[in-house]
């Protein structure tokens, strides 16, 4: 937790904080700190800034707080990716939080195993503590949007048609030419799952006006192909 | 397993593997060949090819096997982390070796737990399997020489130097300046713990030769580190 992301709820006051819970044991554990100490904090989607702490025990942590600094950029960056199983699910939300993206859609293809559907990782408040998480560690404010397709054909032909008209569109396959030099453009990132698309989604992708790229002849996890494309093709 | 690793002891006949355990396990279950059909194979250390599937039932799977290609080249890293605790360390093993770096030193810091080298995970065998599961993954056959380094003192004065005869030093550290562009030369690259190194840390790496760097204000996780680092700058 290099940042402790605040919310609404937290404040007792104009400009003071009280925690309790996670984030409470988090400060007693590791952080330690004592009585006047600046700890780093960020109001979600909003502003990063400081917390002095006025009073911390086994029961709460209280912090004066004021804000002066604005998150860091953005990755312009629509992040669609084949649905996975829960525990790399997990690890890739928190991951896109960490990089900056500004959005995530999992989507269904023929090769995404029907079960991954009705993992208890999709509900909204799993979600919304991976992401949490990935936020706090890159000293970050603002929670990346998370939707789902679990069809393959009306997300192609009906929801990446809009996406497209202010994004270019990259296919990652190891089919496509590896990238040549970097780019920095607002895009949507599209990323098969661990086996791969089959011929007829890669052929819809391009027909939406898709490019295909590739990463070279190594195969990677989706988990690292995700953080490997977002930092070669955008990160500053 | 999108390349199948094959070692001396599978052989039966000069071209000819008979397997059994784990991946005659992940090929019934998952890649579930027909007699005939061609699996890629590739020979630890050596050159990639192609197995024919002679016989395969519950008991084994008998392959032809022939190999005509080199494995993909190597980044030239020799990739330093500071030792982290056992899930972590089990992942990064094995995007190490999907990456193909050449060779992994985990070393000890100020900030790394000592209970880290207490760890089942840093056995001989715990530590193969990941290699090989990288491999598999990546379509490669070399596995990186892997070692350890308990004192920091010792590994920064009497090891590192002479990493650095023939290698660009590079240390990664939030309080590093961002890179600017790519750099495809032989490198140590050095990454810290999750807390970070200590002023004294940083020293001595100066001392030693080593060029500070960052990656932006954003902190990322060690494991989301390590990639983001090799693909930024070594990644053909």
């Amino acid at each position: 937790m290099n940042l402790i992301l605040l919310f609404p709820s937290d404040f007792i006051a104009s400009d003071t904080v009280r925690l309790t819970g996670r984030r409470l044991g988090h400060a007693l554990e590791i952080l330690k700190p004592k009585k006047d100490d600046l700890l780093t904090v960020g109001l979600e989607g909003g502003m990063i800034g400081s917390g002095r702490v006025v009073a911390i025990d086994a029961r709460s942590l209280t912090m004066s707080v004021a804000f002066n600094e604005p998150p860091p950029p953005r990755i312009p960056v629509v992040l669609c990716v084949a649905l996975m199983r829960p525990i790399v699910f997990r690890r890739v939300l928190l991951t896109a939080a960490s990089l900056g993206v500004e959005e995530v859609i999992f989507f269904h293809t023929v090769r995404v195993e029907k079960s991954f559907w009705q993992s208890t990782a999709l509900k909204e408040d799993g979600i919304r503590e991976q992401l949490v998480l990935g936020l706090e560690q890159a000293k970050d404010t603002v929670l990346p949007k998370v939707s789902f397709q679990k069809r393959f054909k009306p997300f192609v032909e009906d929801v990446l048609p809009g996406l497209l008209k202010t994004r270019a569109g990259i296919v990652a396959d190891p089919s496509g030419q590896a990238m040549a030099g970097n780019c920095c453009e607002p895009a949507v990132l599209i990323i098969g799952p661990e086996g791969g698309f089959v011929p007829y989604e890669i052929e819809k992708f391009r027909e939406a006006g898709c490019k295909v790229i590739g990463l070279g002849p190594r195969i990677l996890k989706v988990e690292t192909a995700v953080v490997a494309l977002l930092i070669r093709m955008w990160y500053p």
